[in-house]
């Protein structure tokens, strides 16, 4: 049996899509969770569903000091640094986790503060093109990863038991509402997130503006490859800039390979005997690798089990560390006992 | 009323995908039409579901040239020059269109046979990822764009009547299973097909073998954004290169212009503030004003009409080919009178 006992409330900051439903899914699961959001009108909104909800920070943290929650930083990048100050203020003894989806830019911001004995990074890979509370929905991180980190576990060995008694916390608390755990350093992390999902971004939005280029004619032909390949071009530019800016090092790796293959597929086009075989076939092979791993094959009855390996550990027992590096380097979930 | 009586029988010519959907749809709007797969367990199959098929050239095209049908050529780009050899031997007096995705080359082929005046050339903007008789299907057209050219009709004014009249036949033919035609120069065709259909597949690929370079961890973090936007990447192979291959200098202009962006939006995340807000915001105003023209917006319950402005009119009559032109230009659909 995987444990999902959270040992302590949860606070939420921020209810938009991501904050929004951990609070609907944690209390519907019975868990005590309250939230807080900036806005009155998300806030009123939520409140008024039945929601434990404010709109005063202030209030908020000082409850969450008062019975030591587990706090949830769930608001885009440019928010963190003053949460985090007001954390440091009205609630200095709680532990904090965040959803943001680049994670070394908020350790270096947890870091500069001396918070990071108690801060376990997160990232579930859940979403929609649309945000805000009225977006949020129950079970949107059903069978979704949720990226744990665990770089403080080796900084010192072994890590402060506060720490890994948070570590347990937020990793129950993302298998309690469904998601698959999965341990990463921050910066492979990033790295990976840049390929996956950063990328897909800037290709998507290049896609949209050089169909649009071609004028009606082009828009009204446009069919499934089109409109699958610029889906992403209609989230919220924002968001989009704030993941892809501050995972700039690790965004560029990712766009010189994919440089480097479209400006090789040129020089073939411009061959006297056009050929793009080597990015084709090698492109076919990537995605059928990638189809074969999420278990695309399995017909349409859905998936009946994770696609991903599982390792199941106790945190703190001899050689956890290195089975989160092992899980890490195989993308597998983990499951704690 | 839009009719959609086709004043001969159709000859399919390869029956895979978008041959053995076409078959099956005119076969049960109980149009006469018979087809040729040169696999002959293909024609076995389509034969034992009851569909009248053989596997002999030889034979499928005596039977049209004696009942003087309308020919599709049904296949890929490389088996278009033995077909329209093996039209001009056995089937001397048919008129023939084709279903292949770019159209210049096609043009050309038919020109170098002095075959243009019996030629109207077509492009259904449907498909899947598969292919072959297998994955045809009933009503697969059904909504799609299909492009029918009308280059034929600049060379001479008026041009000749045996020529406008398969010219009707083909839209009759496009619409009777369900498709809007979209009237469009080949030239203008295969700059904008470029665009919104072999651009997709470059990126797709390039995506896929980028993503699939981070290893087990990225792939394992992979969710909708590198799904959709890699989907078109399992494509067969042969198929891709030879729609992108064919189609190489409208590709080229397309493929410029998105390397003009990427590197663009490279150059800004090296920014000591990296800022790609020029690419996003435009990418983001770009889709958006494709899902307005698309009708995306219409809610769950799918399309009432198609979101294609419609021009109606009477081929032969005074101004039908400006007003093919104007449709063009405005990614129109077509009715004829």
């Amino acid at each position: 049996m995987t444990t999902t006992a959270i040992s302590r409330p949860v606070c939420v900051l921020g209810l938009g899509l991501i904050g929004g439903s951990l609070l609907r899914d944690l209390t519907a699961s019975d868990h005590t969770v309250f939230g807080y959001n900036r806005s009155p009108s998300a806030a009123r909104s939520a409140a008024g569903e039945g929601y434990d909800v404010t709109d005063s920070l202030t209030d908020v943290l000082t409850r969450a000091q008062r019975c030591d929650a587990l706090i949830v930083l769930a608001t885009p990048m440019p928010a963190i640094p003053t949460l985090l100050d007001a954390i440091a203020t009205h609630a200095p003894d709680c532990g904090f986790t965040d959803v943001v989806s680049v994670k070394a830019k908020v350790l270096e911001l947890v870091r500069e503060r001396g918070m990071a004995d108690r801060y376990v990074g997160g990232h579930p890979m859940a979403g929609t093109a649309d945000s805000g509370w009225t977006a949020s929905q129950r079970d949107l991180f059903k069978g979704a990863a949720w990226v744990v980190t665990f770089d403080r576990a080796l900084d010192d060995t072994p890590p402060p038991a506060q720490w890994v008694s948070l570590w347990i916390d937020v990793v129950h608390m993302a298998t309690r509402v469904g998601a698959e755990v999965i341990p990463a350093q921050v910066g492979n992390h990033d790295a990976a997130v840049a390929r996956i999902s950063h990328l897909p971004h800037l290709l998507a939005e290049s896609l949209a503006i050089v169909g649009d280029n071609g004028g009606a004619l082009a828009l009204s032909l446009a069919a499934g490859s089109f409109r699958d390949g610029t889906r992403v071009a209609g989230s919220a530019p924002s968001l989009v800039r704030a993941m892809c800016e501050t995972n700039d090092e690790a965004l560029l790796e990712a766009l010189d390979e994919t440089l480097a293959l479209l400006n090789d597929a040129r020089a073939h086009l411009t061959d006297e005997r056009p050929s793009i075989e080597e990015l084709v076939d090698s492109g076919y092979r990537s995605r059928i690798r990638y189809e074969a791993r999420s278990g695309m094959h399995t017909g349409n009855g859905g998936l009946l089990a994770s696609p991903r390996p599982v390792i199941r550990f106790q945190p703190g027992a001899p050689g956890w560390i290195n089975q989160l590096a092992h899980a890490e380097m195989l993308g597998a979930r983990i499951e704690v006992y």
